[in-house]
């Protein structure tokens, strides 16, 4: 199976099925033209042609149109034709930008191809008998992924909470870290993929951390996104990676980096140098509300 | 000044002011249209077009054509067109290839716009007063960067040496790093830039190393390339990458993908995912020859 087909499975996704969405004339996303024809029923809100997405705000604020187009997707999932809400933000940012210029629940930032970012933590303990990662199994009730393996904490960086604050929420409530620990996690650089999902686009920055964690410390899940911890030899965490679907998709190229900077991939690996370089594409500056 | 400036730097070139160079059909450099001037006056050895310039070789093996080539350069040489040879070779691959295709002496690959790879060794301590690096000072009579500052051992990988002899040769010749403390060097990554030079094209693969070491270790240069070594707070380091051009070019894309993974350049940086993308851009596959 391999390293790189986990990094090309996040990165399948063919752009001439979406259309840009647009708004105040910069584009922010790409939309499936079978989602855009369902948004031509509110002319007010979406300006829907065959070639693109744009949203109808002339004059209106960031709370103002954020609430018109959650009142869209109110009525779509009243119709069955989406699912639930989150319950989180994400924020429209166009590219190159960074001012948010739409709020809109993360479960339906995929019809709208919105950038996603998330900070995953990667769980070590230096011990005698070498490098120890920390894995999680997602319960079986997830809505993504259940049952599979997981970083120590991971999670979407939601509008309203800085890189550093939602470090520490995600770090406590998915695995018991208490706050003061948390903030010894090292920011040790940043993934990058753009997937289709059944959704719709989804492109995703995901900021990568390393904590080293003391031998007695062991993680609980606080809020039942995890069944599981186990304390695995790092080789035994590769070998998962490297010929398995076990870890949830991202997952993959979170470990995979933290495999190329701690050496357990080395530069004697043939993808050596395609995985620093699929794992590091295009990338968008970070909107400044996360700061 | 900012780290981004030293990436910049790094990847100022024109393709236009460059013409593909091939071998086998296959391109694997570019040159400037005045240099493939000059190649004219050997028809039976370069095919030279307004397009494109080919290395005539049909039926001559890897040591056959290198000689032929090596002859016409030390032609321009004798002229005073071109400067003195290096004395280690390099080997020219098809792009996306892996296999040598043309031994050239290092100083001229530039000339045809081979790429060149090498290893950089970030050497640190971990103190009671943090993390210092080991940083070198070259000597003033180097043909490049004469007195600027320089990782604690770096060298060009040459044809017929392995990753691991020769970052164990680098180590020693410029530190005086025994082999038993090189081999503990962590492969980490690598940096690519493609750079226009006096000579011409370079495209450059930095494989990057971590090597941690003992407090009581001080480096000692063998081989003249070093006047003298500095252990630096690494605040230090990153305050002259930052607002300094006290770095041989390239170190500083070393020294900043070292600050990038230890946590010292964060994602609160304006820079940070941008500094990711561009310290891995297209990079090629690792010729086999130095395995």
């Amino acid at each position: 199976m391999g390293f790189m087909h986990h990094v090309a499975a996040c990165n399948d996704h063919d752009a001439s099925g979406f259309i840009p969405f647009a708004i105040e004339n910069q584009p922010v996303g790409r939309v499936r033209p079978a989602f855009a024809g369902l948004l031509r029923s509110w002319p007010e809100i979406f300006s829907v042609t065959g070639q693109a997405v744009a949203l109808n705000c002339r004059g209106s604020g960031l709370q103002e149109r954020s609430a018109l187009v959650a009142g869209v997707l109110e009525q779509l999932i009243a119709q069955g034709v989406l699912g639930q809400f989150h319950g989180e933000r994400y924020a429209a940012v166009a590219e190159g930008g960074r001012e948010p210029l739409l709020l809109i629940d993360r479960a339906m930032a995929p019809c709208f191809g919105i950038r996603a970012y998330g900070q995953h933590v990667n769980g070590f303990v230096r011990t005698g008998a070498g490098l120890k990662m920390w894995i999680g199994r997602r319960a079986d009730d997830r809505r993504h992924f259940p049952g599979r393996l997981d970083n120590l904490a991971a999670g979407g960086l939601p509008y309203g909470l800085s890189l550093v604050e939602n470090l520490a929420k995600e770090c406590w409530e998915e695995a018991g870290i208490p706050a003061q620990l948390a903030h010894q996690a090292t920011p040790v650089g940043a993934v990058t993929y753009h997937m289709d999902t059944e959704t719709g686009f989804k492109p995703d920055t995901l900021f990568c951390y390393d904590l080293e964690l003391p031998e007695e410390f062991v993680p609980r899940c606080m809020d039942g996104e995890v069944q599981s911890f186990y304390l695995w030899p790092v080789e035994q965490v590769m070998e998962l990676v490297k010929h398995s679907s076990e870890f949830k998709l991202n997952c993959n190229l979170v470990i995979i980096d933290f495999l190329i900077r701690h050496g357990y991939i080395g530069p004697e690996d043939e993808e050596y140098l395609a995985l620093l370089e699929a794992l590091h594409p295009p990338m968008p500056p970070l909107p400044r509300h996360f700061l």
